[in-house]
């Protein structure tokens, strides 16, 4: 068992749970590398100093420079504002250091592009953090279409919603300005994931993308409530992706159904420990979607809960991720997802967002 | 308390529907107006007796144009193959009889076309069989949202899926040829005409129609087996309606959800005794979507039913349809909905397919 | 064909459900009788012709002696409340005609066992109305128990549940006296035919019944509000019943769970169109309670509806009364729930009451 | 901030939630306490060793004397078998130390009693593990019922099913002997904290206690499966507890409903990150069970989840335990729940077993 001396830049939500995450996965997965919790950066030396009490780290940095550059930081969380990420990624790539990438992977589509190459240049370990596809049911969802459970995927939909904004009335705030904060740079990217992950590349699409609430008190509203996006997967399968933050109600809608030759599938994160699963099979009376509970026969339940139904909840899926961060760094080797990942995710966008311009159908580029 | 002689043009699953829902109403509704079964036609003489005999009606027809005709058959029911729609109706309008028509109006637009000029121009009671509509629920939908119980609707989502084609293997058979008996004939306006009567005119679509399992054992399909819709409402609201016959698992998936700005709306025919509404009032830690079970509290319940819960089944949709051509008649008046509602669901259609050939966003065109 | 003339006494809620049953029941399942409503009587002389004039009979009896001795009247149905069962149930039988029965059977356990009694002396056709084991669901449930699907019953745990008497604020009705219109004369009778029709005999019972609002706005209440029934079935199988009608939110909550040592089944009327079956059985991480819509498959389910999910409601259980009714007169023969079936769920309900007061456990005595 | 010596007895699967949950605690909720993982004692040194390595402690104990007595363990949490809880509990007690003990609290009701009577004589903080009740939906649904919000309560029924023991031909195993690991020991204690937790102290008890698969492949077994208990509790309230451990399908049914004359309760741990709330208020129309997800707004959920919706798991709950069991060290103070609450529990599990027996109601005795 080795030490391996973790460094956080960032210490708002995603930091914290970042931080509780690499605390926890030792014990929880007897890893054979142990997470230090060596260095935290935030905003200023003072947020760091805060955080660094708080989350229980050795030492605060003054700003990130100083953590990707401290010896004793042997491997990066980045989970700072977006427009920090390919900075910090880059120099930790160029000192040969793992790094960890909150999602969405960069600012921009270059920037995104930029990181890919360096890091796969560099042939250092890299990740993005989809964490919701990280739930025990979208893993067995994952693994029941790659062998084939339901037949041939004939019909995907997905989306991702929340009612955060909902409210007309609901004042003006930072969410509200820059693309990377809108729905299409904040959630869409959930659902698209998913779709890729689930059903491999997708070759076109069509969207559109609206801001319902364009007045708000104190503001005037620059970026995108929700969008709607048909797509032609590249296996030839069509498909439809909704995303809103003002989908009265919802509160972590991310769903999806899947119909196939010989079944079905179907899961709703707002019920995490569950997947739905229709098997066109044995007598005709007896078919219908079964509610199956995650439980040890599933992916990565086990080290959680002794037994089925006892449930995981979202900072087991950061705590997941945290022990393949340390696979692949001990493996200097695969892992998934990776930063090109995170880049398909937004070649896709990118396409959306051309599309719902022209009205067109619209290829997406991957590079 | 009068009596009524009705005809009914064809003794298949629908025929018989409304032969019991007319032998029924006047004990359910107590009805001013009694049905009294006069004349059934069918595909030949041989077949009208034994539906005549079957159903208990007095007398069968040779043809429709004996049914049609006879003095005694005073309203007529239209449950005959669509082509023939047109030609049954006009007859009976000449005549000055109400008609009730099954759904779709007809055979194309044309023909819808010129049945809501004849009806209209005789001033003829007129009324189409768009029969999901009318469970209690979907009525409490539309009332809810006619009272603008979620405040603002910002998106709709419809779908109508069912899987009686998904197997691949399942042999070529009658609805697999005519764009009539296809998805887009036959299923999709359900949810069109679900969509129209809750949130009002569609403008603009852009749609993707699919024949999924194109080679059949026994023969080629020629018409298409699912589609989506992205749509645009009259009133600015942006939506999705899907319709599938290949939507493994699913039964009867006449489903839709609506957002609005102060709460949601969903609902799933497969529990058509059940109403889900979120409204964003009172503290947060209270608010959630309720199961609204469908009582007496509730359009076209109490009926049927004593209490709340017992439950109104796919009859009884058709009983309350009965009830409605009878007030037509007796008033002469108003009734809902009538062969322009039928009418605006065939030029949804229509717009959908040009979308679909052009990938092109397509004005509604309504005459 | 041949026609039957039915004379119904009764023309409440009941009265009116068993004549629109009886109007609609030969078309819906090509009968070979076909009733003819020929009599009603009710309360008055003057409520028997509002009730003719309403549900389509052809006369109005003075009274219910007028009905029963009718030579037009061949087949009696029982719908007045339940202190007159008896005197109109003998008359019927002395005079050779079928008489259905709404339940419970009679007011008092002995005029129950009278009713079996002369019912079965004479060889009459007879039936008792518990029209919720009539669903296609529970009608399944019955048929997958009887085949074993879920091997060796372990458990039983069965209720009916509403809440029309919740509010302590709700004025003294005629239901708050009276043990007849109480919970364990009113609705405790469903849940133990459900029992007796799923599980077989109960041998024993320990009980408490209480009135849990005993003051209201116009009276003091003196029948019971809520029952809870440990029993221990002939079979060996332990189970629970529970009755209410004090189950605030609960509509229509008849409802059942059984174990087996191979699956277990779960219903619940409030969405009385699905069964949940679980099967012990297949791959660990593929099992789950499936949701079985009902459909064609299913018992007593396609006269109604073309295809799966349509949906059967209240009133098409009282069509399936009707049917089996006409079925037995037709034969003479064999059919369920008989008068026997009426008297067994009485028998309980005294071992019930007595070990209520007793505190011991009681055995069910059956005649 | 200060740091605390924290010694686990137990390497089992308790032993690591501990042990996980004491390393994530201080950044989860910034606990002025902060756990230093000092010593683990096992069932042997070689365990203890292993356990110490594959969690994360300093020191491996050779015996849990060793770690009770060891001047760096601060604080002790006992995870080990039942029988030893009461005497590791005394010695700690004896030193002064802070102790939490896994449920349930003892062996026998003696020495529970014991237990609690060593602890208050001592003012040691004291805590017993009902993790269940932890979570932001059961902790949401007891503030409810202390608000009033469902009105008087009128019933209550709970149920902790799981299945792990239904299939008939599952061989013998430690599971099956020993009351302490019957359906009595292991599981009815869950619900029945629920029911106290809830509702108050249980005044009489009549049950039933049931072994239903005695011969096993391996062995005769002797202790139960399942178990039923009709309860009355102190306010008068009549209720039911069900438990059992062949309750097919079932994973982890720890689940209740409670009636109140303005509203009702649902939950199932299955679904556990949702409350079902019922209110008797506003329109009848728009009444209906309240799917209320869990978020910011309810109890404890905050510090794991940026919004609603994300979800809490199992080892959540520890955490939760593990802030309170710190919270207490600081304070010296008021705790919930303590080794008195876990007495409570094994009082009304005697009076169950006795009542059992006699076929009697049986008072609940308390000390």
């Amino acid at each position: 068992m080795a030490e391996i001396g973790i460094g956080i830049v960032g210490g708002g939500y995603m930091g914290k749970a970042h931080s509780v995450a690499m605390a926890a996965v030792g014990a929880v997965f007897d890893t054979a590398l142990r997470p230090r919790l060596e260095m935290i950066a935030a905003s200023s030396p003072e947020s760091a100093e805060r955080h660094r009490a708080a989350l229980g780290f050795a030492r605060a940095a003054k700003d990130w420079r100083e953590l990707t550059d401290d010896p004793r930081v042997e491997a990066v969380i980045i989970a700072s504002p977006q427009d920090t990420h390919r900075a910090i990624a880059e120099r930790a790539i160029a000192l040969g250091k793992p790094v960890f990438c909150e999602k969405p992977l960069a600012d921009s589509l270059d920037d995104a592009r930029a990181m890919v190459a360096a890091a796969e240049a560099a042939g250092v370990p890299n990740m993005i953090g989809f964490n919701y596809i990280r739930t025990p049911a979208s893993q067995f969802a994952r693994k029941l279409l790659a062998e084939g459970a339901i037949g041939r995927v004939t019909w995907f939909r997905g989306e991702h919603t929340e009612d955060f904004l909902a409210d007309p009335a609901a004042p003006f705030n930072w969410r509200c300005e820059g693309m990377a904060n809108g729905n299409m740079g904040d959630l869409a990217p959930h659902p698209i994931n998913a779709a890729l992950a689930l059903m491999g590349p997708i070759a076109e699409v069509l969207a559109e993308v609206e801001c319902v609430h364009a007045d708000r008190p104190g503001g005037r509203v620059t970026n995108d409530d929700h969008a709607q996006i048909m797509c032609r997967f590249a296996s030839g399968v069509k498909g439809h992706i909704y995303s809103s933050r003002v989908a009265t109600g919802r509160k972590m809608g991310y769903a999806y159904e899947i119909h196939g030759t010989r079944g079905a599938i179907r899961f709703d994160q707002e019920d995490q420990n569950a997947l739905w699963l229709y098997r066109a099979e044995g007598p005709e009376a007896e078919r219908g979607f079964r509610k199956i509970l995650m439980g040890p026969a599933h992916p990565d339940y086990q080290p959680f809960c002794l037994g089925p139904g006892h449930g995981t909840g979202y900072q087991d899926q950061i705590i997941i991720e945290a022990r393949d961060f340390l696979r692949a760094i001990e493996g200097g080797g695969a892992v998934w997802p990776t930063f090109r990942d995170g880049l398909a995710v937004a070649e896709v966008i990118e396409a959306a967002l051309a599309s719902a311009q022209s009205g067109q159908w619209t290829s997406v580029i991957q590079v």
